[in-house]
């Protein structure tokens, strides 16, 4: 297996490479970035420049590929007209590798192409009416690739990934500053978090990928943990482990309105026919997330010293 | 209004441009072909040149955008990798156009989209299951489409366009083969056609579309006549203002699998929301069609005696 890998250095495809690497295949990410990747080749260039991608796919012949590059900034990513551009990209992405020959590929979607409605989401009974511009790109693209799959004689899977969390985390977002206030001594103040969500961390997420990439389900798979979980509850976890549960102060801000009540993975195709399980608890989970924004605490105060110092 | 039109030399297109000048619109037609077009300011360039278009658009500033192009290769469009490219395409165009201002903008969808289980296909109740990569992607770029308009403040109309006929149609189509045969005096065979559809002339597309733009109808409107006819009745309607109903053989060929027995557009929003209605009856599209082809036979004819001489 030759797999062209697209963001590759970001929250999930950073942990994908090691997936990747311990199922012998050989890995090649495209980036923007050109820092050596350990184990991998790296192709510096931009996944939007069109003559780029389909010269780069010609040359290195990818017989699988794991497609998770997309705009992410946190809170304007859901309404962001870059979600065209990612469509278009993600288009010309397919065609080159299916010019190139190329069978097998798995494309990151999310469970923001449901509809939020129903409790637990399940890949062919649950509408796909999606809310916001983010899940109604992906969702288009996923028509598109399927029924592209259909007449090109392609094998492809689409992964609707649920919610997640782990090291590295963009600050501004729930988890990160719990721990982090926490971590500082600060209250860490939230919503009630009544709501019910399905969180998986981040290197399970990579790891369910990857076995779903090299296993033959097609179609919508839903990668999830199948375990609904409040939001109060992932706080109050991480708060525990943080060391100082009592600075959590829940229902200290209002609600946002139109928070769905429950989104959780019906996961029963992730597990029965990809055969995947999550590796890390819920616990563990957090527990990789506070020491690592420990270590990163201590970085940055150190980094300041120095700062001071100069 | 300063209208940018996409496909401006095409089967409808050509139309386009004179309805769009007689509402009093400027036009600007992309178009890789350079030559002039009477009233129409022509701007040679390449479509699937994000570059291009972009600067093409900062220019203008158009306020109005009718994206008519599309792969349309007889017989291929159906499956074709083009479909990919053009919805990305489409996609670059509908950044820029709203990027720089723009306002309203009509797409040409297709009857594709739906499903074809239904006999008379409606906007809002009949499912979106296209059976096609052409309809999965122009459905695709319509949700993306719509979803983009309401977080960007655009004003957009989806137009589902049924069956169209007229001059300059393919000769490979049905149609232009029965009415060329019949005009050579040779036998026009075909299949029985007892399938049920709804016919268009193209000028009145062009019109009905133009007449949308103008509008502030906005998501899907079906563009079609309205009235169900069968393919034979169109044939033999054909056949007899040739001239040589007794040409015809319908029946002669096999009914190709899976042709679905109905495919009617409900016009309701389009008579009651836009307030058009088509200008020409079918005998009097059909009899448009048989005076082009009359015209079009004896200058190929000419042109063939011309090379003999030669």
């Amino acid at each position: 297996m030759r797999v062209l890998l697209t963001g590759g250095r970001g929250f999930i495809g950073r942990h994908a490479i090691g997936c990747l690497l311990a199922s012998g295949s050989e890995v090649h990410v495209v980036s923007r970035d050109a820092r050596p990747i350990s184990g991998a080749f790296v192709h510096p260039g931009d996944l939007h420049d069109e003559q780029f991608v389909s010269r780069l796919i010609d040359r290195i012949r990818p017989t699988h590929l794991l497609h998770l590059a997309w705009c992410t900034d946190h809170g304007s990513f859901w309404s962001s007209p870059e979600n065209l551009r990612w469509v278009a990209t993600s288009l010309d992405l397919l065609r080159a590798f299916a010019d190139a020959g190329g069978r097998r590929v798995l494309v990151a979607g999310t469970c923001a192409e449901y509809s939020w409605n129903s409790s637990v989401l399940n890949e062919s009974s649950t509408p796909r009416i999606p809310a916001t511009l983010y899940g109604a790109s992906k969702g288009a693209l996923r028509e598109i690739a399927l029924s592209f799959a259909r007449v090109g004689a392609l094998s492809l899977a689409w992964a609707h990934i649920f919610f997640l969390y782990g090291p590295g985390e963009d600050r501004s977002r729930l988890l990160p500053g719990v721990v982090c206030s926490i971590l500082n001594g600060q209250q860490a103040k939230c919503t009630a978090g009544t709501q019910i969500r399905d969180f998986l961390h981040a290197f399970d997420v990579a790891s369910a990928l990857v076995a779903l990439l090299n296993s033959d389900a097609e179609g919508s798979v839903n990668v999830g943990s199948g375990e609904p979980v409040t939001i109060a509850d992932v706080a109050q976890r991480a708060a525990t482990l943080a060391g100082r549960p009592d600075l959590l102060r829940l229902g200290a801000l209002p609600a946002r309105p139109d928070e769905p009540a429950s989104i959780v993975a019906d996961v029963r195709r992730l597990r029965n026919e990809v055969g995947w399980r999550p590796s890390l608890t819920l616990d563990e989970g957090l527990a990789d997330v506070v020491s690592w924004w420990k270590r990163e605490l201590r970085r940055t105060e150190h980094a300041v010293d120095v700062d001071h110092q100069a």
